[in-house]
């Protein structure tokens, strides 16, 4: 296929890299200077300390026509991302942001647009403008957003290296909101504590805040099986132990973080169902004081 | 009676502006800068619009003996002022700092000075080195720490002003508590969502919170009377509902708060008792961040 991949951070280096094996890519960048750096020196990929180097087409902006386009902009930059392709012609644009606020733009979006959803399930650090570290090998699932006929995507992203499965499945959202379920467990909390995933459950009393967080999630999302997901949540901080969550990333770099896509959206959601989240309320709003913790004036 | 005054902030200027009206006042201060102020200027007190002017002695560090000495530095400066005490005659010293982890200090404190505890109920604010606004007219509760005589002291403080008066009371370690109390509810809240006081009880989320500290520290400091005590707490947050606490003050300035003297208190108390005090914990350890916060470093 014909593959455009909008966005140059890590999941979109990491796709563009792994796809170029089957399938002709552009890499579709904000900046004029990473289109050409994509260009001209190809797109480095390193895994488990071998090298790889992958070549690819590169533009700034968005345009053109393509048998499918990736979409791997962060949720809060999502909105403008929408606002361009809206102007495009009709094709298949496959999502893959994190959090589920993304679901709301994307059901109010008025568009002829055949709309697919994915969840990554890597792990990937952007080393430069067109190098990127896969730390963590995992699949991406994903599946259409409306149904419709989806054979000839299945059968031409079927084909793929084997540290890049891209699986099918009909049941995407329970995916994405598991995912979103640990996301909202992890990431805030540590975050705000300034400490490592593993420090979750080492500590019973941050424990206990995360089991607030959890069960205030899981009542937004109408999921059962609670003692299996929070094993699953438990098993996750115990497996990324040593790792810093994406968001204390952000936070310490002065980034902004994935808040409103995941944290927001459950907020969202509860105060659509009347339900009482003072947690979720209070990290929302403790996260929002510390990433602008630089300006020191109160408005 | 002889008084020296330790410590040239809000409070001690306070205490030396009033004081001096019927008694020889000292201010002993940590800057040669301040005393020198203090001495040629003399302390303004502005009160309601009036401004006061009242004379002083002043001199840096703390030597000398005198009928009463009162500290009034910060709980996170006072174990260098309890090694400089420590070297001086025996005397009398009131301790006016607020949360309660001093009265842990002054536990292990070896010396053969009387201690008495006060507890500060006025509002005042720091202009400059030599002027303070007493912008909330309360009262100071004080006590003898361990059993004594306390009848001259009493009677030379006696006779005060009437916007300053110094009420004694065998019950100080009551008020010392039901003041922790309504500052470890609002204090570290209002400094972690950056809102002002009346917030607190404004929006639900942020009340439930408040609820799930104010058990903990019931609990912690086994009182009763649980429906008055929250009463009490909300009706603090509504008639201070456009103040902002002085623990987001610090914060927002980039001072240190006084989250050791006020939460790390309580969290001492509840590991003694083991008491699981998840809230808490989670205040203590993201202030601690949010102060840090400048630094950007992950150690």
């Amino acid at each position: 296929m014909n593959i455009g991949i909008i966005g140059g951070g890590a999941i979109g280096l990491l796709c563009a890299s792994y796809l170029s094996q089957h399938h002709d890519i552009t890499v579709l960048t904000r900046r004029k200077e990473q289109a050409e750096e994509i260009r001209t020196s190809g797109i480095k990929r390193t895994v488990k300390g071998e090298t790889f180097r992958a070549s690819a087409e590169a533009r700034a902006g968005i345009t053109g026509v393509f048998d499918l386009l990736i979409v791997t902009v962060k949720y809060h930059h999502l909105q403008e991302v929408l606002d361009e392709l809206s102007t495009l012609p009709r094709q298949r644009i496959l999502f893959l942001q994190n959090g589920m606020a993304h679901l709301l733009d994307l059901e109010n979006w008025d568009t002829s647009h055949s709309i697919y959803i994915g969840v990554v399930e890597h792990g990937a650090m952007k080393v430069s403008d067109h190098a990127v570290n896969h730390t963590g090998i995992g699949v991406i699932k994903w599946g259409a957003f409306h149904p419709e006929d989806t054979a000839d995507v299945r059968n031409a992203l079927y084909e793929t290296p084997a540290h890049f499965q891209m699986i099918y499945t009909d049941e995407w959202k329970r995916v994405l909101e598991e995912k979103l379920l640990v996301n909202v467990c992890i990431n805030p909390l540590t975050a705000l504590l300034h400490v490592k995933n593993g420090e979750l459950i080492a500590n019973p009393a941050y424990e206990y805040m995360m089991k607030c967080a959890f069960e205030e999630a899981l009542s937004i999302l109408g999921l059962a099986e609670e003692e299996r997901l929070w094993s699953h949540v438990v098993s996750i901080c115990k497996k990324t132990a040593a790792n810093q969550s994406s968001m204390l990333q952000d936070i310490v770099k002065g980034r902004e973080t994935e808040r409103k896509a995941i944290v927001g959206y459950l907020l969202k959601k509860a105060q659509a169902q009347e339900i009482m989240t003072p947690h979720l309320t209070f990290f929302n709003r403790s996260l929002e004081v510390l990433e602008k913790k630089q300006t020191k004036s109160f408005e």
